[in-house]
């Protein structure tokens, strides 16, 4: 199967498990539930589900179970996006082309359904029924870890907010976007890799893809926030200068910001090595990546 | 030891292993360590914290580590407060005397000092020391559910928004508020016992006490609202009229709402029967519960 046949088929497997984990608009209160579901389905690249299946069938051919930690990931990157979106953060009105949350819903709601899918997240790694008791909290300890303060996603939003305007330097251009988006990219692999039995090399090795592709993704971001429309990305384009954000681009440039994501990909193919042909859909899935349009 | 020095001897054990659980500011990134602190440490009751410790006591003489299962339930209540005091959702200036988290960090910080709580709260249980894998897995599905959307935390905050100006029935009313505090309140005795290794029995018979002094907690804090000053209660007052919540008083007045705190505290005194003599610090603290004043 080609990657272009491969990643609906993907998506559709996501979207059918969140939506059988997810409590139905009819299950009171049906407001949060309905917040919920609005934006987990609004149509996302389901990237950090789609990396977790993978990097559990790189490990190995069976991983029962492994669509719902998947499912996890997804509520975790969800939420965060609900509440970086509402008017006391980056003020967004629209997500994937469609209205944010808390344009559709009101503020109350967005930051209860943000807080709802933090919570879901950590109950359905509870609930796994094909994991060892051990490797559920460690898959627990490391996505709290990977969502948290330091070093984590909310970190490296904190440090983002607080960069702007700053002036922007390597360094700090670095640890933000590490922890920003490169802590759970890493985690989607990662709990991935521990879900399906991983050893300790083989976590390893995946956690170095990882950091490679969460960078390379990160790159790419703001690339595009510079170079698309806001109607290819379906969010509002050109809003890192407006905010004065700490990107690639302000720091390096456009060009050697391109160098950059494709040098990333390579070190990301190249900790793959050691699985061969087993993990030839995370080569392609790194390639995507840098080569997408949104 | 009488009450009135052990509360604040717990109180001080617990503020000392927050301290030592949560991030320093001089931790980057520094500002949302600074903001979830002004928040844990701005003198709350630790009743949930307190509740979880002594839920323990009566099941086993010695549950090492248990005072971070009762910051883990201290984390989630200070986040839900948080959230709460938003201008989107209660717009609470002063909580406990102080100005609330977002008048002092600014909202977006609040946003984000509230999930950071939430989710450290399941780091704290997944890497506790003492518990086996499989209490810790059973431990965090439980809070995880407690603070979630069917009949949990989030939900019966929404069904209390939702509630406002409506008809206010004893069947919504209950349904709220064994969502809204009840549901942590039960899960920080649950937890205790859980931690402890209490047996099914156990936890079932102190399940039952913390759904009573639950109820009995919020019909205070509803006539609390109605009988005390802002100075006294540190947070405004009379704010459930004005904003037509759907409370106690509302539906069964005063009266009869004092009454029923005083059934709701038998109750759970007698569901603790089975305990003897151990249980006798929790009957103190189910008395504390419905005679106080803020």
């Amino acid at each position: 199967m080609n990657l272009a046949e491969y990643l609906p088929e993907q998506q559709e497997l996501v979207e059918t498990e969140l939506d059988a984990l997810i409590p139905p608009e009819s299950a009171a209160p049906g407001t949060i539930h309905q917040a919920m579901r609005y934006s987990l389905f609004a149509g996302g690249k389901r990237i950090r589900p789609i990396l977790c299946i993978e990097a559990a069938r790189t490990v190995s051919d069976d991983s029962p179970g492994v669509i719902k930690t998947a499912c996890a990931l997804e509520c975790i990157h969800t939420y965060s996006l609900i509440h970086d979106d509402l008017p006391a953060l980056d003020n967004d009105d629209y997500r994937r082309g469609k209205p944010t949350n808390h344009k559709v819903f009101g503020e109350a709601m967005a930051v209860l359904a943000g807080d709802a899918l933090l919570t879901i997240a950590f109950q359905i790694l509870a609930e796994l029924t094909n994991v060892s008791a051990e490797r559920k909290v460690r898959m627990i300890r490391e996505l709290a870890t990977a969502s948290g303060t330091v070093g984590g996603m909310i970190g490296g939003q904190v440090a983002d907010i607080q960069g702007e305007g700053q002036q922007p330097t390597a360094a700090l251009l670095d640890s933000i976007h590490r922890a920003k988006t490169g802590a759970l990219l890493r985690a989607s692999v990662r709990l991935g890799a521990l879900h399906a039995g991983g050893t300790h090399d083989e976590v390893g090795a995946l956690s170095c893809f990882g950091e490679h592709i969460g960078l390379a993704f990160q790159i790419v971001d703001d690339i595009l926030d510079v170079e698309e429309s806001s109607d290819a990305l379906g969010k509002t384009a050109g809003k890192d200068a407006h905010q004065q954000k700490i990107t690639f681009p302000a720091v390096y440039g456009l060009e050697r910001s391109h160098e950059m994501a494709r040098l990333e990909c390579d070190r990301a193919h190249r900790t793959l090595d050691v699985f061969g042909q087993r993990a030839d859909r995370l080569r392609e899935i790194a390639d995507l990546i840098v080569h997408r349009k949104s």
